[in-house]
């Protein structure tokens, strides 16, 4: 019988998901010596691949720091005080910096952040395995849960202390609680995003969000070559509805304001993004915990998935270490009501942004009349803007880095 | 024939209805030397019984007071300088002074402040008919509109230069443009307020909204031996579907929280408030100037009707002084211009708040939990409750003083 020696089938954390919520867990722990496996049902290559969100908080920023997984970062990313605002051509700047006493956003992809994660861990010789499936749990209730995966044709297992499910809004982990344990919560946008990725250098130096008559823009960035682009479009559409012609058209359109004028370049790389809000609550089915898009899902217009992620990853890591380190249990069993008063701000921010910036057809003349109100209040009260620039550098990111009281259904 | 001699057959501004938008105009007119007829359909005594808000914005008292009607609101009115929200019992007191600079709301009813109006035009001898009711507008397109009315039982005339439509939602002078020419927008909410008077000193200092699982609750007052409550109540409700027993236990419920009562007292009255929002736009035909609820209404919840409609007054009058101190008409053309940005802005705070507040069966579980964490935002972020702050004194009413540029649709 053949051994593969290399392959470990008992660890105290065993991490369902390779993405930024599961690397950066297995990361945080290594540096405690707490042990992990992570187990990521696709391939490398696949994994790095994925473009994704790329705005990351200063929460964010320095999580990824305390990893020692910021240096690439560090000399790469944008980092931006501001953020624009546009509606109908009329821009209005939120300045971050000066409303929130200094704070920041700074602009790096999340493939970048996957890539570094990945690179850090494979050089520690630390486990983690790709195309590996996770396709059941077991034990939960037990002190040794069972992940049962295939990996290299094979049916294996990982006992473990805790697992962490951080396989996204599809993964399995969701599913190991007993049906209806889990309650969720959800809201679809009777919209979508086409996204680019353009070779050519931003015409902004700060990324512009736009209402505008014929539907939300977004000119985001990858790197001071490459444009990051998008454009509202019909839940309907595909790529195919979308030509290169028509999406600068749009994005002229959209974004152009009087004295600017956008640069146009190669297209890269064409995704279609639906916009949807997704709700687990709790985060915890006995020594199984939700992190990510396991648990929750936001419409990207506030930038948020990636920043939620990372601040549940914290609050778990900060769990675990606490249990490993004292045997105190007491922010495991409140790591879901830690988290979730966060997660309902983050999602009520990114549905307040998803909502200002988005043509929505199914609203009355009446609500599209609130809707510009609500615009023109940012441009006249600073405290409206404040408060956008509050969640949008992360309140919540900050707050959730000492985990607030189990929240009773009243306040 | 039987001749009149105290009915005016012509004026400068024909003034058809007798609210607080028609009599103070006609006060503020007359302070000027413009002259003014107010045409109001019910008797004095009916105006003067009916029951309506009683929160003046600082800039509605300002007004009050260079009209010369504030003597008894200065006596009798109780300045607040904060409000309190509360939340399944929870409270967090809003400091509107602190949070504004200084500016504070009167608690003063508007039937006290129509009867003051009334009690001075009577005093100085001016113009004002009840039961005077106007039936159709004619040549707005020329310089000497008609104003057709009944009064005593005899059809009347009265000719003027401009019509100020001050005469309510149901009003006739909306109907004076060709069909079409006014557009609306409306919506409605599934619920209604059941309000009563009760003669009992009021329970808290500073007005109580209250959000609650069982629904919405507000613990306002007239006068410091008068409790004016509401409870949110279903849209089929009857007055008689709510003994008084039922009222007062759904206010405990609403209203409670720890170490606090509510006091109970004899029920004096008992009226159901439909949940309304309403905008016409432009508010000028021609000659045809609407003001108050004949151009608007918004849900109570924010407070702003009588608010919004001085604020209207205020802007009209300034044009029409114009128009006869130096013959310039450039306010009276942007009049609705200058207007129509500040009614949506209340109408935005009024929706805001009558959303947060209220409990709305139709919305999604997900909604809701929007609505809470809104909520919660207020008590962690004092950016957002200076937003309500701001709009809560009046920033419109304060806007209103002086008139904004003509609003592209652009912004």
């Amino acid at each position: 019988m053949e051994t593969l020696p290399e392959i470990p089938t008992r660890t105290q954390v065993g991490i369902i998901g390779g993405g930024p919520a599961g690397l950066l867990l297995a990361q945080l722990l290594h540096q405690q010596g707490i042990g992990a496996v992570v187990l990521e049902n696709r391939p490398r290559a696949r994994v790095e691949a994925r473009q994704r969100a790329g705005l990351l908080e200063q929460g964010t920023v320095d999580l990824l720091r305390e990893a020692g997984a910021a240096a690439r970062l560090d000399r790469e990313g944008l980092v931006h005080e501001g953020v624009l605002l546009s509606y109908n051509g009329r821009r209005h700047r939120i300045n971050l910096s000066a409303l929130t006493g200094g704070a920041c956003v700074t602009i790096y992809a999340q493939t970048e952040v996957v890539k570094d994660l990945i690179q850090q861990r494979l050089a520690q010789g630390a486990p983690l395995l790709f195309e590996a499936e996770a396709t059941r749990i077991e034990g939960l209730q037990t002190a040794k849960p069972l992940i049962y995966y295939t990996y290299q044709g094979e049916e294996r297992t990982l006992a473990c202390d805790f697992v962490a499910g951080c396989d996204g809004f599809q993964g399995i982990a969701r599913r190991a609680a007993p049906a209806g344990f889990f309650k969720t919560y959800d809201k679809t946008y009777p919209y979508c995003w086409l996204g680019i990725i353009a070779e050519v250098p931003p015409s902004t130096d700060e990324l512009i969000y736009a209402f505008h008559e014929r539907g939300f823009a977004l000119h985001s960035m990858r790197s001071s070559e490459r444009s990051r682009l998008y454009v509202q479009c019909a839940v309907t559409d595909t790529v195919e509805d979308w030509p290169d012609a028509r999406i600068w058209e749009e994005l002229h359109a959209r974004l152009g304001t009087a004295g600017w004028s956008l640069r146009e370049g190669p297209i890269l790389e064409k995704t279609i993004t639906p916009m949807r809000s997704f709700v687990t609550e709790p985060m915890q089915y006995e020594r199984l915990f939700l992190a990510g898009d396991a648990a929750h899902i936001v419409p990207p217009t506030g930038g948020k998935g990636l920043n939620m992620a990372v601040a549940d990853t914290k609050t778990l890591f900060d769990a675990l270490r606490a249990w490993y380190q004292t045997g105190d249990g007491e922010l495991l069993r409140t790591y879901s009501a830690a988290c979730m008063r966060r997660v309902w701000r983050v999602q009520e921010f990114s549905n307040y942004m998803t909502e200002l910036l988005h043509l929505n057809p199914e609203k009355s003349a009446f609500d599209q009349h609130l809707q510009e109100s609500r615009f023109q209040l940012l441009t006249t009260s600073p405290a409206a803007s404040q408060v956008i620039a509050e969640n949008y550098v992360g309140l919540a990111a900050q707050r959730a880095a000492a985990p607030l009281a189990p929240l009773s259904h009243a306040l």
